[in-house]
């Protein structure tokens, strides 16, 4: 008999053109001066300045110096920004980088410390925050609705996640139309983030009754709509359903955390720079594979099958055709991955905590194995 | 293409033997002087006396003079019992008058005015309200997670539902052993009263994607278990499954309210004496046969079959089966609705809000129609 605790807190607003109703949000949320914590592209689109003006003076200030993996200097300039505007409430519109700075701003903003000390467990995450709305304009992290920040520090060479429930945004606004102008590239790698989200909770030892529903319901979206997305970036349709998947696949993995395929992804992208979505469906197949003849095999087999394909190694079939189709990297070689020094420094980096969420235990020989079919 | 607002606030802590950690749980959110508010069967069998035991000093009243059906005295008195304890928390153990009763107390304690002046509308309910964690010891209402409470004003010869997020629990803690002492005919109601929820959660006007998943999720687990719950009432695996049913139709209806067999139930339950889950069950399997061929055919249809039912008829036909195999009445006749004039009444009773959420407009006639076919 299965136990569990489930909590989702963040309301969900969703809908195309919703951003529009932001101003009557925060009159209703009696928000009355805030900072618009924003990505540097849509302050170059002229959103950000747009939204501003909306709000009838609601938000004083804009901050865009976050660069993307963001740094504790990022957040703590932020934090010392709000704290000099007198901030009751602040907006994060951008996508994971911009929301997990924000996240952490809106905390280290009521305190007297630097963000470092949080991240290198010096200091615990204690107290509140100031309240902050989410606002995604790329579907993928979920951070919006999540209560983890990934942050670097520079000066200790160090990237490392940062959770608190005192991070969970008050609201989360999720516009599709924002997505609109996110190019093929950044469309196909969040997207199969998305899926890494949905698969890996489903599948991932924490999962539960009620994030197992989320997490189907977000994979059989992104199978039907990714690509429509990739191929029509206006597809609105396309581009509604995805933000959908984004923010469904994360009520599933908000709890349950990700897997082995999300464990791989960090050296992909810290040692040979690939993107974070691309460098997690690098290896969801494989795992898709393995886990679907581990102790989870039934679940998965039917999973797959509710999803419309014959079985488990179909669906994994149909995530490598989908990245073959968006052109993203499928081999070894494609990566960067060349000698067999290399390899071992992957195999050695892919065993973060994570990586023993995953149903069916990984050793370095297994991870070898399966990284040189690759 | 389709806009939602979707929130569930409450965190769901479900396990068998769950009960046991409220002392852990009170420890750790730090309330440390409130009330139980019980129902009378909890206090009988002893179960209030050991939690207010073991809760090393922190509860410090226990309230369980509560009816069935609660009426604005009852949340008046336990409201000035919170006062003259000065409690800073309470938990409502019990089934869903206890928990609607208590969801209003916590927050009438906290004004210098009586609950019928909120029913009334005379005074709106704004504010804030003592912290409220709920323990279900029914598989029905799903209380525990919702913003309603029912309540009855006898001076003024009103039944009403008041609703406000102001009422959300701060905590749900469902222990499936605690409905082990539920007799049959309880199970068997409120069993069906978890299915009302859970297809009207999926037909309602007020459906949306995130509503939809837990709708379904709750009604397979209704068809797997309810039978076997009624009859091996200790059987704690099918306990368990009607738990979870519930709190999970919950996350449902909370947001997409029901619809019209919860509306042809109200007449039912006030001048025909039936009670809540039955009359619900009433005109349920009418209704799915009359929504089924209506403008959400194609929805009904595929969900029947996901649920393993050859089409929408079928599944209509088990809920009959299944009222049967638990001696639920099913005609006119067993209801006691004899004369021409009873029906009229029962078809005039018929019309509450909610009878509006149903996907196919229902008038007088086809109302008078359907259940003339009863």
């Amino acid at each position: 008999m299965e136990n569990f605790l489930y909590k989702q807190p963040v309301p969900i607003d969703f809908g195309a053109g919703k951003v529009k109703q932001l101003p009557e949000i925060l009159k209703k949320m009696n928000l009355n001066r805030g900072i618009l914590i924003s990505a540097p592209s849509m302050v170059r689109l002229g959103i950000a300045e747009e939204i501003k003006e909306q709000s009838e003076g609601r938000i004083v200030a804009i901050f865009s110096d976050i660069r993307p993996n963001p740094t504790v200097k990022n957040t703590d300039n932020c934090a010392q920004m709000i704290r000099e505007h007198n901030c009751e409430f602040a907006i994060a519109l951008g996508g994971g980088s911009i929301m997990d700075c924000a996240k952490v701003a809106c905390f280290v903003a009521g305190t007297e410390h630097k963000t470092a000390d949080y991240l290198s467990k010096k200091l615990p995450v204690t107290g509140t925050s100031i309240p902050l709305i989410a606002i995604p304009t790329t579907s993928g992290t979920a951070s919006e609705i999540t209560t983890v920040s990934v942050l670097t520090d520079e000066d200790r060479d160090v990237k490392a996640p940062l959770g608190s429930d005192i991070f969970y945004p008050v609201y989360a606004l999720v516009d599709p139309e924002l997505t609109l102008s996110c190019p093929p590239h950044v469309t196909a790698a969040s997207g199969l983030d998305v899926l890494a989200h949905s698969l890996e909770a489903f599948y991932g030892k924490k999962h539960q009754p009620l994030t197992d529903l989320p997490a189907e319901r977000a994979a059989s979206l992104v199978f039907k709509h990714l690509l429509t997305a990739y191929h029509e970036p206006d597809n609105i349709e396309a581009r509604a359903k995805m933000s959908e998947a984004s923010v469904t696949a994360g009520m599933a993995f908000n709890l349950t955390q990700t897997a082995a395929a999300h464990a791989c992804s960090y050296p992909l992208t810290q040692e040979f720079h690939i993107p974070h979505g691309e460098a997690c469906a690098f290896t969801l197949p494989s795992f898709w594979k393995i886990n679907s003849k581990g102790p989870e095999a039934e679940r998965l087999e039917a999973f797959s099958q509710r999803l419309g394909f014959e079985n488990a190694e179909e669906l994994a079939n149909q995530i490598d055709a989908m990245k073959k189709e968006m052109g993203l990297r499928m081999t070894l070689h494609d990566v960067g991955v060349g000698t067999e020094d290399d390899l071992d420094r992957l195999v050695e980096g892919s065993f973060s905590p994570n990586m023993y969420n995953n149903p069916v235990d990984m050793t370095k020989e297994s991870l070898k194995e399966m990284y040189k079919a690759l």
